[in-house]
């Protein structure tokens, strides 16, 4: 139906989101179009003040407003600017600040490895992570990365980058994930919680 | 951060769309706000196009061109009037399309019977149906709805409104989806497929 085109290409915009297929892209485009309660309004106005008002932190990039650049995390004289905690999306920042233990700095890197999707060190914020580290202030890398094929293999390429630099470089733990049962951790996982177990006098 | 508040309300959005959960609305928002190759530019671009373009169609609910409403599946003289299919979403329209079998007309309820969110017979297209249905012209009515127990309540609720009505009123088939196998089926539909099993000479 070419008099739907305009849907069609709604479908084909938000197909392109990270973790939206086909399927899901029709059914939002077709929510949307729905327009209940003047969603299309609202939803176009809200977009067209991102796009003024919000960017990318220039130093970790992270999201934060125009006038606030770099951002509130950079800029904190209370955060210790020592230790550095490497992401792969900008949202995962606000995963790791909700955690509420960590309180240094951030470094996102815009997305992981992908040999499938064409993504090389170059698509990476990588060199503006060796250029922080360059400056000499950071102690330490902690790599805050997803636990997937590709994911491990971009810690290991950091991890490699970073050889011979000043800086002790970490990766989180693996373990049972609070809440769940040993029926649920695969292997690898299980592996890792027995190898790192820890003694319930510390814990 | 109060100064990224256009990104928070779009989060909130977002949330609002059918299947997306906070989590993904976060991820999808920063997505966008990232702005990639002028993402958002586009993204405006085509909602105010779909907002101008796209409606409703008053006969069976799909989405349909705003000049051509009744739309394309409604008016066109080939397709069988007298078997009415009723899907849940107009996005389920297409799916059966798809599947390239059915010759007939639709109709969108526009959602299902939900106590849980406050969704009665009156947020539905159901005094619609039955309009259409009143017009004399329809001798079977299929109730293609999902199967979740939500679903299978307003299918039996439709079927109640239907009875003493002269039309036929069934509903899809439950069995072994095709490329799946007895392994993945729960019992229920197993029982199904069992009872309501072909003669390979009829297939």
């Amino acid at each position: 139906m070419k008099s739907t085109e305009s849907l069609d290409r709604l479908k084909l915009l938000l197909a392109k989101l990270p973790g939206v297929g086909r399927r899901s892209a029709d059914r939002l485009a077709i929510a949307m179009a729905r327009n209940r309660e003047g969603y299309l309004g609202d939803l176009v106005a809200t977009l067209q003040a991102v796009a003024r008002e919000i960017t990318t932190c220039s130093l970790c990039g992270a999201m934060t407003a125009v006038a606030e650049n770099p951002c509130r995390l950079c800029t904190d004289p209370r955060r210790d600017e020592r230790i550095l905690c490497v992401v792969e999306d900008p949202g995962d920042i606000d995963l790791v600040e909700r955690a509420g233990l960590f309180r240094g700095r951030y470094h996102a890197l815009m997305g992981k490895l992908s040999p499938a999707r064409g993504d090389g060190p170059a698509s990476l914020r990588i060199q503006s992570l060796l250029n922080r580290i360059q400056g000499g202030t950071i102690d330490e890398v902690i790599l805050a990365l997803n636990s997937d094929v590709e994911s491990d293999a971009t810690a290991q390429f950091l991890a490699e980058q970073l050889r011979g630099r000043p800086v002790r470089v970490t990766r989180l733990a693996r373990g049972i994930p609070a809440g769940s049962g040993l029926a649920y951790a695969d292997p690898v996982t299980l592996a890792a919680a027995l190898k790192h177990r820890t003694s319930l006098d510390h814990d």
